[in-house]
């Protein structure tokens, strides 16, 4: 019997417009679970580049740490992502949701010249070195290609050509997918879906982490 | 072909500790969405009575609100419980988290001697009242017990004996019922299932959501 990967899950915080994307999180969650997988919750301790009220879609005049809450996604069940030691998993999964792209880097201010939040670019570089295979849901796979464009890597956003041409502009490629299907890098063990960057509905963005958690398995093996 | 129910789905907050515990309220929203059935969010637009580090399980000093942290799990789709309209639904459901017990009542500190949010105890009353059929999890059905337990219904929060006997002392009955299953009172039209009061994974919370809502959905029909 082969033997199952160990996940590691990367929060962004709670909620879609200042952090992780709850439904695409616990969609993944639930998805290494049901194929008999282990995982465990990550997240940096940074402050969030701001906090939105998810009502309004307004700025709150407050402040919040992405790893705080990111631990109400992971039941309190979740560590500094500076404590992630590359040994100890062999997949590695990136859910969606503004925070990706605004509290692990700045790219939906500045584009393909944006920084990375200095824990994310180092888990993604080790990852990739240690042959642990990477996934990514909905505006996620932008920071992937963002750290990992240099190797020629394929993702998925969905559709976007806005996005998609700026994915291309790291060195990655970009390969259009439904949002029910995930879009495999064989030779770089990436697997990315694009959940919400065009799913309509929660169930379509639970078939995409489950055929994602699929092919992850399928490459860790 | 039968009409599919209309399902609202009321939230106290976004986490375990202080409001809907998310795995439980993703679950319910995906078994929904998977049976082909439409959901509208609710929350009560009330102040949490507390605001919980879900990191540290401390106290925080500050304060939220329950409608607007709920629009977290909700994506913003989601209305003031004041506007739910009974003729608009066939089914709703009530997640657990410990804001079922803080944010909707203060049973967590008072037990059966609590009191209710006036908009909750109004709406599970006509829900009641009307034949909307009731769904809860974890240890919200403390609070369906304590509004309809005048009827004699009965419900589960697992097999936890302290809480079953509160339950009992409300006038409504506790059937012993695995994480995986859902305890239907077919008489009274209510349907429960013990998710995180008994269930150590998230795999086994999203399978009593989905026979929760099957039965849900049996009994609307």
């Amino acid at each position: 019997m082969k033997k199952m990967p160990r996940f590691a899950v990367v929060l962004s915080g709670c909620g879609r417009a200042d952090g992780s994307e709850i439904h695409e999180s616990v969609s993944a969650l639930l998805a290494i679970d049901k194929a008999g997988c282990t995982y465990q919750c990550f997240a940096p301790d940074v402050k969030q580049a701001a906090v939105i009220n998810h009502l309004t879609s307004e700025k709150q005049d407050e402040s919040r740490n992405v790893l705080t809450e990111s631990a109400r996604i992971a039941r309190g069940e979740i560590k500094d992502l500076r404590a992630f030691n590359v040994k100890d998993f062999e997949c590695i999964i990136f859910p969606g949701g503004l925070g990706a792209v605004t509290n692990w880097c700045d790219f939906a201010e500045k584009g393909v010249a944006c920084t990375v939040e200095s824990s994310v670019s180092s888990v993604l570089n080790e990852a990739y070195d240690n042959g642990v295979v990477i996934g990514a849901m909905c505006i996620a796979p932008v920071i992937v290609a963002k750290v990992l464009g240099k190797h020629g890597i394929t993702v998925t956003i969905g559709n976007d050509k806005t996005v998609a041409g700026k994915i291309t502009q790291t060195g990655a490629k970009h390969q259009d997918t439904a949002a029910t299907d995930a879009c495999t890098d064989e030779e770089n063990l990436i697997v990315t879906t694009p959940a919400y960057m065009l799913a309509t509905s929660v169930k379509d963005v639970f078939a995409g982490a489950e055929a994602m958690v699929k092919e992850m398995i399928r490459l860790a093996q």
